[in-house]
């Protein structure tokens, strides 16, 4: 098999890694910049730098841009993309791109199959990209209107690189838990450290602290398309995030000690139920 | 230097271990219940099982147990401190306590020297606790009313203990700064998995869903109290969080691309300036 990688960030580049060490198919890399390319090059991540040109020949694109960036190259090339590739992604949102590519993969006869590892780390780019990104991580897979053997082949593809399990999903029900699991914690990482407490926390901060912020090191250009993108379940979210915090806040003011042990323990018991 | 631990969960247990390990003091525990206590001889985490007339003896007092349980025991064992002990706690909430504490040590003439141990794990009780608990960690020493040589004597133990940095601050300084670090994030993840999406995550899901959710496995009674022993910084810290959430959320509704994005490059700033 002949895949074309467009995007050598974090997830494009552990995409060809990955391929490299766990397939022995063959790895084109196109990337804006030239530097990714020669560095993938160079450790072995690709078989060599490729052109639209390359598109010719795949058997699969694998977009590893921005949502937008992904819809844009595929559109700008859809002539160039043969009857029998399949068109995957790896955006964190699904519904605008989904319906965006698969109305081109109809007009041009390819396939297209939305895809979303669920993996990541708070750093970019092609250094930051591994070969064992995706070992043990989920794998959302979203058919959208691509045939059953397309499916099977993304899919097929995800478990040789180690994914742990896969889902299949639609583009809606993907974008509004994703809002939860994904997007809310950003939103409450980058809220949280907005406290003019922030900067004294030194010495007096442990596991919580570092977690609920970590993600507050977020990829600002990323995550506004990410979040504009999926507007309506995130500000859903949001709101119900807020409701949440002010359940609690209320029964903190009111020195109501039992409403506040029964939603703490509420809490617990949902933690409890679905865990990690 | 003799030691009575009295309450024996992770924090107590953990400073048994410990002190046993890192030091040759000798170590006698008190504990409501008879379990823990056991446990603690049978593993050498102590050196006797006490009793309230151990005190007389003692040279210092832990205090593991929860802010009001601290309380109540020196005020109601304060008559058989002798005057050169130290009494020294492990809450995560201080203003109240010390200055109970810092009034009855005044009345009965030994020492206290408030004590919060920035370390602990989502479990509880003495089969949580463990020598290196602290090992790294940073340690608030609240001095209060103390003399110099006592609060000297309680940072030595703790430099012995290994923890990685010793933090001198006043309670109501640590109260503030704790209700950022430690009880905002305990608020946080109690209202995040309220939202009905959380059941429905599972394969969805990756390292910022369990990071924000990861204190939600929450010890309901403990929290309730120290929530509402700091009730007014607490309910300050949410303000402030739900203000900054609701200021995302105004970006995302308007689809303000600028705005979105001066904001998460304002929370990647602060991250990155003040790191962990």
């Amino acid at each position: 098999m002949k895949i074309v990688i467009y995007g050598l960030g974090i997830i494009g580049g552990s995409f060809a890694k990955a391929i490299k060490k766990y397939t022995d198919y063959h790895v084109t890399g196109i990337n804006r910049s030239r530097k990714p390319l020669e560095d993938a090059l160079a450790c072995g991540a690709i078989d060599e730098i490729g052109s639209i040109e390359s598109l010719s020949s795949a058997d699969m694109l694998i977009l590893g841009t921005f949502p937008d960036a992904a819809v844009r190259f595929v559109k700008d090339n859809a002539q160039l993309i043969p009857q029998n590739c399949i068109v995957t992604d790896s955006a964190g949102i699904k519904t605008g791109l989904c319906r965006e590519l698969s109305a081109v993969s109809e007009e041009y006869g390819f396939s297209f199959v939305g895809c979303h590892p669920m993996a990541g780390k708070e750093k970019n780019g092609f250094s930051a990209s591994e070969p064992d990104l995706f070992v043990g991580a989920s794998c959302v897979i979203v058919p959208c209107d691509a045939e059953k053997g397309a499916v099977e082949t993304v899919g097929n593809l995800m478990r040789k690189l180690r994914f742990g399990q896969i889902i299949y999903s639609t583009p809606e029900e993907h974008d509004r838990i994703i809002s939860f699991t994904s997007q809310l914690p950003h939103v409450i990482a980058c809220s949280y450290v907005m406290s003019p407490t922030c900067p004294k926390h030194k010495g007096f901060s442990a596991g919580s602290y570092r977690d609920v912020s970590r993600v507050a090191n977020i990829n600002e250009k990323l995550w506004t398309e990410l979040f504009l993108e999926n507007r309506d379940p995130l500000i859903e979210e949001i709101d119900i995030l807020t409701q949440n915090l002010n359940r609690i806040k209320s029964a903190i003011q009111s020195g109501d000690r039992e409403a506040l042990e029964g939603l703490l323990a509420k809490s617990r018991n949902i933690k409890e139920s679905f865990g990690e």
